[in-house]
């Protein structure tokens, strides 16, 4: 039986900060580390064998993957990493702080950036400090320079679609070990959410979501191994 | 120009214990993943830009790559792992104490057993503690039950040259993180040495060996990124 588990990275240094991060390369925390562990131990004591695992080209989310992998006796998992698994890129918002934005464009703007659907923020301006276009791990992409979480959609279906769903139609229990909003997009792929209904989904990081599917990739079962920790799941 | 660099993993839990590890999944030690870091630190400074990795599905060998790629600030480069760069299998000598194994069959066997090139130890008894046939890391693959340095090399050959060769060909530079035998076998087989010869070559853990090839994949210069720690190497 096709089986899916998506791990949200731990905290990072600009989540404690309360920046947009965004694309921006930053290294998890010592507490965010502890929770990617963590993630992996629940992996280990519900016995779950991972066949494959996915993840983004950025540090937070492969080390996520890593940490993960290992507490769960299972760092020998083939790995892929692909930039269409990256974090909602947050154009002009990137590196701002979130209080300093919203006392300049006014909070509620700043609310449609971060909540709505298919509002992207301004793009990013080329040639600044995260211009990404020259980052080698990027190359041959073509990037965006904002996204809203609907674009951020339009990214990550193709590689569901050609590179993740493929192995789960094959029987394989993979780990997507990514982001906020690049899950988000998987979870409202895979449980046909409305725009709307997918702005309410929050995974909570560290805790591994456990989706069973059946042979169409419908899901039939899903859970968060720290019930403790979980938070509201779309109707099955 | 094709670049390579083998990193050798650090310390492990059974280096310690001074038992033959092979291919039993040891762990490191704080001092392996310490030198492991120390290694990508030497290739951040070298500011070596590596586009793939190739290691074992040994988690010592792997862990050592993803610290390393970590502080190279290189998360994101490709990896692959396979049984085929694994330590040389120690047959019926896995998990034994060397001091209590030379006790019990005379230092002199034991040491033809660990130095000759051709001498495989006796083969590990099936269906025992240490029997790697059931693990699910090695499915579908016919697996060894004891080897010498030759025939680890004859299984780290196709691999070179079908998997790791062609990405140098295509100029690319390529980290191996493995283990001191299925390295001596890629050195033998670069540097064209003799069955004698390679048996002094002993490269030291968590010591970036950077060697720089010609379109042809033969060396054209050798160092180790912490000269202090520098072994020799054979001649050009």
């Amino acid at each position: 039986m096709p089986t899916l588990i998506l791990l949200r990275h731990g905290q990072s240094q600009w989540n404690l900060e309360d920046r947009f991060t965004g694309w921006v390369d930053v290294d998890l925390t010592a507490e965010g580390e502890a929770q990617a562990r963590k993630g992996g131990e629940l992996i280990a004591q519900a016995k779950i064998e991972i066949d494959r695992c996915f993840t983004s080209v950025l540090t937070r989310a492969i080390r996520t993957s890593w940490l993960a992998l290992a507490a769960a006796g299972q760092a020998f998992v083939p790995e892929v990493k692909d930039w269409r698994l990256n974090e909602r890129h947050y154009g002009g918002l990137t590196g701002l702080n979130k209080t300093e934005t919203a006392a300049k464009h006014g909070a509620d703007q700043v609310k449609v950036w971060r909540r709505s659907y298919d509002t992207p923020p301004p793009p990013l301006a080329p040639g600044g400090e995260f211009d990404f276009s020259k980052d080698r791990r990027y190359a041959g992409a073509v990037l965006p320079d904002t996204e809203s979480l609907k674009t951020t959609l339009e990214r990550v279906q193709p590689y569901w679609e050609g590179e993740i769903a493929p192995c789960l139609q094959a029987g394989e229990t993979v780990l997507v070990a990514a982001h906020g909003n690049s899950l988000r997009a998987i979870v409202k792929l895979l449980f046909g959410l409305s725009d709307a209904a997918i702005i309410d989904v929050e995974v909570p990081t560290g805790n591994p979501l456990l989706i069973e599917l059946d042979g169409d990739l419908r899901p039939k079962a899903a859970r968060y191994l720290d019930a403790d920790r979980a938070t509201k799941l779309p109707e099955l």
